[in-house]
């Protein structure tokens, strides 16, 4: 397949670079079922059809709104059913998502004992252990303290885990779909810890481990080292604007910007300063990796350089020929993202994506890249620099240095197949 | 009232600044019919109450998920009665809300004939007028162009019009709430113009005016000067990460940053080039400012700086004396928020606020300053300068300047009335 010449970077190409979309009927991106349904009329005489003759819905009949019922597809799914209803997932529907930000009702969810139904006058936050003054905070304490927002993503750490043996087949909501990205807004844990007197470690002493514990049934507990997270952790009551979600830790959560998404411990109801981590249930039965070697990786918290095309994806067609953006995420739990490539060819060559918009800390980071479609099959692929110089590896680089008995952190470049009927496959 | 001292601008007060909250009984801000639900437990002996002993909710009981059962009092709501349900507003919850992005459902509604609705596969949007190749685009169509996505504000032109003639007594909601802001994505305009082989005008002549009509059955129609907004409109498909809602414009919608709300044309069916505005009723018989001395300001586009108080706003109550951080929002319809200045005095002595997180163009910016409430009474302000160097006016100064027959563009400093209650009103 012939490759479309290496574009200069820039924030949107120019119409020489888009110029087969005037000369050819255009199609475009259709959710496979949908084909055909929506044929291009750039080539029939200009038509401009009526608007609407009739008075609309009034507001108000929704005060808080819904998505149109022409999107009624567009939600969380799982990958597989579950043997408890409660220690389950659901994913993010990102073949149908756009720019950063994951709407509140679309954030994933992975919860190990169901959803709590808490009451948040009658909810407390516990901090204690290694403190001067250990305190309980009701939710109006926190409210009062100051406060930051900031946009990070979340991805759980058994994301894309789908792929280890090669590929499944599944589309991208099923393969990266525990993946979100939030603004968030709480108080920072190292205010906290300022409330509580700081800590009553010996002077020169580690600052040692912290223990978060959720207030749902499984008492989700996770040990974190809190030299590595004090300078950004959050205590949020906020994501997107307004109050948390149930599902995503309402009334409080802990947020860890860059660390695997189970030690953003949801129902945040206790926080323990500690000398060692605990090695709880959930450091030592789970959310480790298990190597070729028979050794396990315990306490990889942060989550690696990562990438994934989003559109044309599997479940998407590609209707005509000609021009197209490869549009996908980019994200790295150690910094920012630096650079996107993107191949057409199988990863035989490479070019830089454009980065849409402002690359943020620790956040999804929307990327794109021009291609013509010339109807020949294509393998299509993305691969993420981050500011720390780290580049995405291969399947093959990844199995190499951790086996196939992982479960978690698998961030290797992931590859779509254009068919040329213009189906998309995870092949 | 003694003034706390002018704090040192910084991100986070020091444990310092906010002493009181330790040695205090703390409450915080609270609905006022909630009031003593929510007593601090700061200076019990530590009790950790027991987390959920039952399992929880499973996941997917909703796909697309929703807020707290408990959180049922954060919704649009309507200032006043509107004789036609379909020509009316609702307004955002800026005092339930937090950081800076509205969440989908929660964004204002301002409507001419009500909420159309419309089939994507059948939406169209025409280009024609002074143009070289005008065409119709699909939804299709438009997506398979590049795209870009931006956090923008979006203002009615009548908010806080309730304001003109003095304090209304409202509560934020209703006297700011005609205010929102989301991350857009969608096709650049300019982008849109190369498409139909850009503008026929002869070479020289100036650049001229769309008009952008939307398909609602009010035909919703404005003129727009192309030189004021090539460089940013966008004809966006989604807001918030997926698609519009149904009251934001689904499919389809014009983001004109910084420009008043109306311009932004919800449920956008065309746009013609023309080389002179073309005086539409809503650029005539609405959408223009009746000055003191009888004339009217027409095509008075960009909002201009100005910021609000949302928390404590009234329907807040402080429970205890000591700290509480003021906390709001500021933005500009001609770039970005340069300084936001709070008083606690009347205006008599300001001191600069803390913005919090990253300040954007033409985007809301929150900001943040401390405040020792001595439980008496105060009045609470803030004014925002943006990147123009122009700084928010008094109201006096607004009046002086435009008369009391304005409906539009009302921009005053905003003053809450703390009451030795801990009651905030606006008086």
């Amino acid at each position: 397949m012939p490759n479309f010449p290496k574009p200069t970077p820039e924030r949107v190409p120019s119409r020489g670079r888009r110029r087969l979309l005037g000369r050819l009927a255009a199609g475009g991106f259709v959710a496979s079922q949908a084909a055909g349904a929506a044929a291009s009329e750039l080539l029939k005489p200009l038509e401009i059809a009526p608007g609407s003759r009739v008075p609309g819905a009034p507001v108000l009949d929704h005060p808080y709104g819904l998505p149109s019922p022409h999107e009624a597809q567009v939600v969380r799914r799982a990958a597989r059913v579950w043997p408890l209803p409660g220690a389950a997932s659901s994913l993010t529907p990102l073949a149908d998502l756009y720019g950063t930000l994951t709407p509140n009702g679309l954030v994933y969810e992975r919860h190990h004992n169901g959803v709590p139904d808490i009451d948040p006058a009658q909810h407390r936050l516990a901090i204690h252990g290694l403190v001067r003054t250990p305190k309980v905070f009701t939710m109006d304490d926190l409210v009062r303290l100051p406060s930051e927002s900031r946009i990070h993503f979340l991805e759980c750490s058994g994301n894309t885990g789908s792929e280890w043996n090669g590929p499944s087949g599944l589309p991208v909501q099923l393969t990266h779909g525990l993946l979100s990205c939030c603004e968030w807004t709480g108080v920072r844990l190292s205010t906290l810890l300022e409330e509580v007197g700081g800590l009553s470690s010996a002077p020169g002493a580690p600052r040692g481990w912290m223990l978060a514990e959720g207030a749902d049934a499984a008492a989700m507990t996770r040990s974190l080292p809190l030299d590595r997270i004090l300078d950004r952790a959050l205590v949020v009551y906020a994501q997107n604007g307004e109050r948390l979600r149930p599902e995503n830790g309402y009334p409080l959560r802990l947020i860890v910007p860059g660390f695997e998404g189970n030690t953003n411990v949801k129902w945040l109801r206790r926080l323990k300063v500690v000398d060692a981590p605990l090695e709880t249930r959930e450091e030592t039965s789970k959310y480790t990796s298990l190597l070729g070697n028979g050794c396990a990786r315990q306490f990889v918290f942060e989550m690696d350089a990562k990438s994934v095309i989003t559109r044309p994806s599997p479940g998407h067609r590609l209707t005509t020929h000609g021009y197209y953006p490869i549009t996908g995420l980019a994200w790295s739990g150690r910094g920012t993202i630096r650079k996107v490539e993107v191949s057409t060819d199988g990863g035989a060559t490479w070019r830089d994506a454009r980065l849409d918009g402002t690359v943020r800390d620790r956040a999804l980071t929307a990327f794109q890249a021009d291609w013509y479609w010339d109807g020949g099959t294509a393998a299509i692929l993305s691969r993420a620099t981050d500011s720390t110089g780290y580049l995405q590896p291969t399947r093959a680089e990844l199995v190499a240095a951790r086996g196939l008995n992982s479960q978690y952190h698998y961030n290797a470049i992931q590859s779509w197949r254009v068919e040329a009927s213009g189906e998309v496959l995870n092949a």
